[in-house]
């Protein structure tokens, strides 16, 4: 476990360093990406995202050829203290069984990470339980949140702090020079605390966003939303302080995530969200500094019902339509894959110049007339 | 130039044979991959498509566990008569260079099968002038389709020849190991020919289905419509009999993709369809046997307009939603990584029973009781 040395103040000055230094995506180059784009030989924008994303990654990092030869998949994981409420279907040790599984490369998303060469790093930030394990990064604020329910699920300098941690990963990726983040977690208990975030910061009415998560029952579902309404009534997060609407009905994950996305963003990383609770992350990042949305690639469309409203928010349209609701940066491994061949077209398609045939071989067949419309019948 | 020397009636037997051989997907093999989804560790069906697709590779191979280690897009390249009344914007020429570029690894589908490992086949199927390049196959049938909007775009002898040379490609993909087709295409003019196949086979409007292609002009795009409502009802293509189709409006090009998707089914080899004139032909293929449909997959949905519609009546749904219309395959470069990543779930993900901690950890933690909801407050 971290023992939080820092004030509020000082916590919040971080955050605002952090913050100061996110630049908007580079426009020259990504012009300059434009323009090349615009002389493969290609009819205009017939690779559609592939081209997008060439574009947009030309931007984040200043050059017009990248390469996705290094991707990681940092893993938050945490309890959520509103599991008492009888909120979710899986049993809170779920999350601690399924963190030490992540680094077994055995879950969904880790398996998926070893296939195709990603890394995953999996940091505990607030699993109830104490983790001796040298593959998990402990970076534990408490042992999981209070319950959302009765009480703000943490107080402001654990929210600041735990925020502050996604940052110093991203920033660890970028020392690493690592080429593209995804953002996964792990926390039974995360879509209560995704949909109420996202209530809280949109307006959303609660049953708007709110779906049935791992898959909790109709009584556990009705419950999940009256658990939500009833915080945010009581709690009252302010729609306009991000890090108040995290610390009163959020969890360690979500702040995390939202650090990462805040870190990468000043890093210029690349970085994917994945589902539900990935993209309410990133809308807290965003809302908190509007330039680093510059930085951030959706990946698949989650089947979770609020997932749609946050992406909107975000101005952001997925590539993979798969149906997919397991979390964890499950949805990264093959999201990195799309970056990776918007990647090869930029790189290594011909331009319309170095396409033409100059060996003589169509003025050749030109010459004796028989590469014309007017042809011999067939 | 291939001599065509079978006479029609002998290919029309050979084609039967074909059909006769396509056997539905094994359902025994597939419940034995639903029943190995259901004990993964993870909500059940939390990864959506991803377990759909695993499910679906055991029905088409007989095998639960595959592997994508060998995939091969299959390019079929054929000129189209129908240029000469001004439906495309790219002249005829695009369609040799492009072929040539394709062997060499520089256009959009062979600079990204380059870079991901995937084979690519390119066929000449037709294109309007001798190729002499020894990594083009040569199946020319003849220096391009007639003038569809003048008379029958070929005879049936050679539609049938077409069809049969695509059903060849694909014995050779099994005969090779292939774990994956793809079928992609080159053929400046192919989106008229499709379209008008589409609506032959469908009863659609020419305008509902009809799109920009490559990118033509208004006037192109005004003519274009004209020219295949005008063949339609020159012709009036039997939509009962797809070959009548594909003679009449069709292309050698699209004849032969829809060889390669029964060909496939019947040797049990699952197969991509990319774009717009890739699902056309598979449209083609399902109509002369339904079974066949058991072995395709959708990959990303094509920016033309007429690709949901076959889609819709193939009763598909794509993954990749990338806005791409280049054709080529090359949507099927990415729907493979997507295969890839259904087959390392279901191969590599740990069950419940492996996935619970079994050396004595959780227990202890229990005992410590420092494992329950109502835990130290943060």
């Amino acid at each position: 476990m971290m023992t939080i040395t820092k004030t509020v103040p000082e916590l919040e000055r971080a955050l605002a360093r952090c913050l100061a230094g996110i630049k908007p995506a580079d426009e020259a180059v990504m012009e300059e990406a434009r323009q090349r784009q615009a002389q493969l030989a290609k009819p205009p924008g017939s690779l559609g995202k592939l081209e997008d994303i060439s574009i947009r990654l030309a931007g984040m990092t200043g050059r017009v050829h990248n390469k996705m030869d290094r991707c990681r998949i940092i893993v938050l994981c945490a309890d959520n203290g509103v599991v008492a409420e009888g909120v979710a279907c899986a049993p809170q040790s779920v999350t601690l069984a399924q963190t030490l599984n992540l680094t077994r490369g055995k879950t969904g998303a880790s398996c998926l990470a070893k296939h195709f060469g990603d890394e995953v790093v999996v940091v505990d930030m607030g699993v109830n339980a104490v983790i001796r394990d040298p593959k998990v990064l402990d970076r534990k604020i408490a042992m999981g949140t209070r319950d959302l329910y009765l009480e703000p699920a943490m107080t402001r300098q654990q929210a600041l702090q735990a925020i502050l941690v996604g940052i110093e990963l991203a920033d660890q990726a970028a020392a690493d020079h690592v080429t593209a983040v995804g953002v996964g977690e792990m926390g039974i208990g995360n879509t209560t605390t995704s949909s109420a975030v996202l209530c809280a910061l949109t307006g959303a009415a609660v049953a708007d966003v709110t779906g049935r998560g791992g898959g909790v029952n109709d009584e556990g579902f009705r419950r999940k939303k009256q658990v939500i309404a009833e915080a945010l009534e009581k709690h009252r997060p302010n729609a306009a302080d991000p890090v108040d609407v995290l610390q009163k009905v959020g969890g360690f994950d979500l702040c995390a995530m939202c650090g990462v996305f805040l870190g990468c963003a000043k890093n210029r990383v690349p970085v994917v969200i994945d589902g539900f609770i990935s993209v309410v992350a990133a809308l807290c990042a965003a809302r908190l500094c509007g330039a680093a949305r510059d930085y951030f690639f959706a990946s698949h469309e989650s089947y979770e019902i609020g997932y749609q409203l946050a992406e909107k928010e975000l101005g952001l349209e997925p590539w993979l339509v798969l149906g997919m609701r397991l979390g964890e940066g499950s949805g990264c491994t093959v999201a990195f894959r799309v970056m990776d061949a918007a990647c090869a077209v930029i790189n290594e398609m011909a331009t319309f110049a170095e396409g033409a045939i100059d060996d003589g071989y169509l003025d050749e067949i030109r010459a004796n007339d028989s590469f014309t419309v007017d042809r011999e019948a067939p």
